[in-house]
């Protein structure tokens, strides 16, 4: 039995019953992991992964087993752990160290903990363990082969650290691949954005106003969905090139002070802080809804709603209600932290299915091929369009190939 | 203290917490609760109500009693109650007989009991009530001064009794108050049904094919709201007007049959029994999602689906898994009941606002105007306007007004 | 050959031309023509028609010869005739009288000219036919067998003269009928004003305020797909039922003062009057572009146009640019006549289809049937069925049946 | 008075009145050419243009002579030049060489004419003018300071051109700047192309199967807008992932061979050659459309059409019919060629606005800068931003800006 740090280890057989449901729907990784499971070919690695703890990284951590690796997990966010996950993990032979509602110290002490077995391969979600590993144990990162890192914030960080030049290892930004972020942070976050609103408050979202901060894939992918169900939405935006593709997309785009004057609903995803302060707040209505959907929970100020409030109160679920000075009511979902992961169950395993085949494959490159530079890389062009096609195998569907006369045209450039 | 059967009385503060939050979403029949409190329309009329306990119930209930009157509440439906609510409502004073996951015995033990009170005014939601008063209790049909019916598949079973001259008492359509049907059926139901489907699942409804059966309010809104979450949409219909309708939506339109081989995920939503059974589940894909968002649970023949299979079990909460005798595995939500009731948390406050100061109104009207013939009536245009108006009101948005002269033009004949 | 008014009689064989494209389009009429052909239910009757002399028209007309009739024809606005159909159906034996552009004069001479053949069906668009008969041939109303109105204004006008007990034969308001309203007003009306539009100015849509006053179908048809174009909707409203609807379906909705100041294009589908006065044109912003898609040129007031005005000039075909005196220019398309009629080609085929089938099938009852009461009568119910299931055929779909005992259910009242 | 080769000199008037209309719809340009029109920064520069002759390209035309350049202009299409811009910009001292409806031959004539002037600077647009002084004049591609490209056909061939080390000076490729791609392929191709399908046959959208073949920008664009019209919309792709992303987007994907059998329209998008042939043509329904939104026109293979049809006819304008041997007729618009331009106008002003913005802003760096190397360049992203802050501006649209810490923030890698 390996070393744990679970909640309730007898939740297990519901892990089990979650991850068969999970892997149901990760038809590209279940695919992969058949391929290789005879060949091993991550026999010898340890693997150092901070994850959110869901059932689709208990199918990407049996995967990595099934080839051969030993994996030692901890939680990438202190509240998105699935406990029966966790546990059923455990049973099954992988060193977790991962609870709902650990707190702060917990959090990064979990982290630490799967830090410290000098690890050959890394896979980060938010860089929280790059970060710890480069600070507190610069000794241990000439032995790392290779690191990927799974989301935009993380791999912002890791630019930062490369420009620097104080990256210790390779790194690949598994967030940056096509069938990573136009699918998770799109489809997913789009979705269960909603789901966790949903089930956050039940509020009908038709008819609504619904404000989001950024118009990167994530936040164009929660705008689309919101709309879907009948929000109008408004758009805010630094980067004009994107604020302008908001307009012709037909969302109004304006500044955070005017939008907190009409919004019914708020959700941030720009993977910056301070996007909502006290500023916007006090010109908000009464009884508007803030949430976010980035990374940290640096978004919506969640200082500025204690400072500026006279009392609180959890009303429901992961919503928190402020009784503010200025005589309003706001409303905080999910503590200000991603809200999908927490008031809901974080992106369905179809999305996970093929971030986590990139996050195999690249263990698998890393651990099979010569040790990089350590730059922060992209995802090879052929492991993309791989998963893409196994996806759409998985799907039933069939697309065209260019026969050798249209390739040939498409590299001419003579007068026709 | 009153007579009560609910699942645990100490979940009442919890209850009342819910009702503060429901409150807050329901502006409509807040401000009608206000605008009478003082006068009391309800005065001396004892109300049989055969509602899903859920917290807008409870809104409509206090609504009720802070006009006068004394309200006797079962479940119309064994899992919608909310054991919280009833709980709440059964220390303010409410006779309520709710249990979530009461058997089908105590139903209608409990649809009795209200019955049993000697009513003057009955609200239903999908008749039941009304039948049971009918079949078992004709002596008390003289004295019940009128009636209300929430759901379509109500109505149509009223109808059929007027049809058949047996109907004891006026009843209101609540269900065709165009504040009801095109708000609460269409963005209600199709919001909650999505809700349901993801908070059972969590799949990705992006890139699936959702098959629709039945282009109704209920249907549409479902479709609608399917498609804004990126489904590719199937519809069936036994309507050629409906039918068409679909396609010029941009819809595909088909026979069961035929949607039944290339659906993911099929949601009924007819009114009628029988739409999917095992001349379809055997043309399925191994892994279909089976749910209904009708209002009773014989859309999906669970008969067929157990017959045919060899196992099942409860895979996740609110999904049953059955390996099928052809070797397929199929899902099926809910148990075939109302899916957004039953997996999510029913229609949100604010459908659900509109829908009940109907049934507020309507109760008021009946309790204060003279008896009216033995029918089925329409909700008063007057009534319809008035809610709508005040719900925009509610939402800060003023809408124009005809002047004299435009009125006098759509008045007129003449040539211009 | 007949009598006959037209542009240019040698524009005839381009006409045919049209004609056989439009009779690919109209699988319904074509199918009721070739199947009432032999029959000849019409032989006898004489066929006063003030419609849209479009090719739709002529495939209708045709029909109507066809099936026996004698058919005089005027245009039902001076500005929508398509001089090759009133050549080609001149050359058929079509008493018609339109020319694209004629004078107002002119237009009312053409109506009275078919109106002076003492009728035996009449059918109108707009109900200027209609009136006529009424103020000027009283003598002739008892000899007509039946009439037929096509659009919403007319059905109003018709209604009104009804309630004053003043109408003189029995009227169909195919307006009303379902395949006729849902499919013409909304995604016929829908389509051909953002080609209207387009045509007119070739703005491009996306990332345009595009203000829409009604939300019946056809407002909603328009706010539709200019939202499918990418535009950001703004309705106006009188009816706050409407209304309502417009805000759930994610539309922003307020009075037309507060969207005057907003809006890129205002499109007027009311059927009032003074929609758009100079009230809300002094608001305006520079450059702001003005559209009706009413039946009349009364929605947007072209006289305060031109009183407020300092020049004006035609700056492209169909859009003539006001300089007004507080300095802005505004544009106003088709003279505020029907945007789709003018400056495009109308309603496609497709859906002219269905509203003509229903013309067809009324005109064959009224005068293969007892003449009925002086009213206002809606379309049976299976001839609205009957052109659906038609049309559904035309475009291979099958849809599914009722079984008896699905009927049976649906006809029940009893407890489950 | 210039060297001209226009149709009818005497359409100047009327194509100066449609210039103002462009230049109202092009403020980013507008803005650019009144900033520098007193430093004359393009003094001296002799431009040779190819590029569709609309009031677009006039706008842009006469913003380069504005800032002191010679122009010569021809035409990118034979069938695109609008015959009234061609008349006004002779007018105005530019050499124009174009004529609506112009033969081949007429055609490179004219590219030839403009060739020779031995160019300091070349813009085009489809690459046949760098073509041609690649292949008949290399002598002048020394002088040659620099050029640029606005289609996406375009820079394939000339990155084809300098993989084999042949390109003769540096190219700016305008098309991949994100204010040109993104907007231009997009947004306006989307509009346009649904433009000149509803020119061109007067269709009803709604209702019908619409295969898009190619889902890069162009596909995207117009995949949105059918289904905005109420198409249902099937993708044809041969990248899996861009197919992947079509099916996550809701649109059904499949080979070509499938789409064959069910496309009502079939629209092609790819850039590439035989996207149509017989043998898909041959398995399409009874009136299938054809018709092509791809730069060149070899994506419907017109030779198979001609080779396998008994007759063929104008139906319409920009409409042919043929019928086919197999008995089937089937529909090509516009020859096969660039719909929108053919049938429509083309991109509206205001996509044009950006992309030309960035062909003079283009031209001026080149002008004013040292050579460059002879490559194929980015558009540099200040540009990019720049424009598309202008157009916010234009739009009265704010946006926020990072504050000092929110840099510092995204900039940062420490462990918050």
């Amino acid at each position: 039995m390996p070393e744990y740090w679970v909640s309730d280890i007898n939740k297990a057989e519901e892990g089990v019953a979650q991850l068969e449901w999970a892997e149901r729907n990760m038809p590209v990784l279940m695919s992969l992991r058949k391929k290789y499971s005879d060949e091993k070919p991550l026999r010898g690695a340890k693997i150092a992964a901070c994850l959110h703890v869901t059932k689709e990284t208990g199918v990407l951590v049996r995967t990595l087993k099934a080839w051969g690796a030993e994996v030692y997990l901890a939680a990438s966010n202190p509240l998105s752990t699935q406990d029966d996950i966790a546990a059923a993990l455990a049973t099954e032979g992988v060193c977790v160290f991962a609870k709902k509602g650990e707190s702060e110290k917990e959090y990064f002490w979990a982290i630490e903990k799967v830090a410290s077995i000098h690890p050959d391969i890394v896979i980060d979600d938010g860089a929280d363990l790059h970060s710890l590993l480069h600070e507190k144990h610069p000794e241990m990162l000439n032995k790392i082969k290779g690191g990927a890192e799974e989301t935009t914030t993380g791999v912002v960080r890791l630019r930062a650290l490369e420009k620097e030049k104080k990256l210790g290892y390779p790194v690949f930004a598994v967030n940056d691949a096509m069938t990573k972020q136009m699918f998770d942070n799109r489809y997913g976050t789009g979705q269960s954005t909603i789901d966790g609103l949903l089930r956050a408050t039940n509020i009908l979202i038709s008819g609504k106003t619904i404000v989001v901060a950024g118009y990167g894939w994530v936040g164009r992918g929660i705008a689309a969905r919101a709309r879907g169900m009948g929000a109008e939405v408004i758009i805010t935006e630094v980067d004009p090139v994107k604020a302008l593709e908001a307009v012709m997309d037909g969302y109004r785009v304006m500044k955070m002070e005017e939008a907190a004057k009409i919004g019914d609903v708020f959700i941030t995803a720009t993977g910056d802080k301070d996007v909502i302060t006290w500023k916007h707040m006090e010109k908000m209505k009464d009884g508007a809804i803030l949430a976010n959907s980035g990374h940290f929970n640096v978004e919506v100020s969640v200082k500025d709603l204690e400072e500026n409030s006279i009392s609180s109160r959890e009303l429901r679920r992961y919503m928190k209600e402020y009784k503010m000075k200025n005589g309003k009511v706001l409303y905080l979902l999910a503590e200000g932290r991603l809200l999908n992961l927490v008031a809901a169950e974080g992106h369905p395993s179809e999305v996970m299915d093929m971030s986590f085949a990139n996050q195999a494959l690249i263990a698998k490159k890393v651990w099979t091929e010569p040790r990089l530079e350590p730059k922060v890389y992209k995802v090879p062009l052929d492991i993309d369009q791989n998963i893409a096609m196994l996806k759409l195998k998985s799907m039933g569907i069939e697309i065209d190939e260019l026969t050798p006369e249209q390739k040939e045209y498409l590299d001419s450039w003579k007068l026709d």
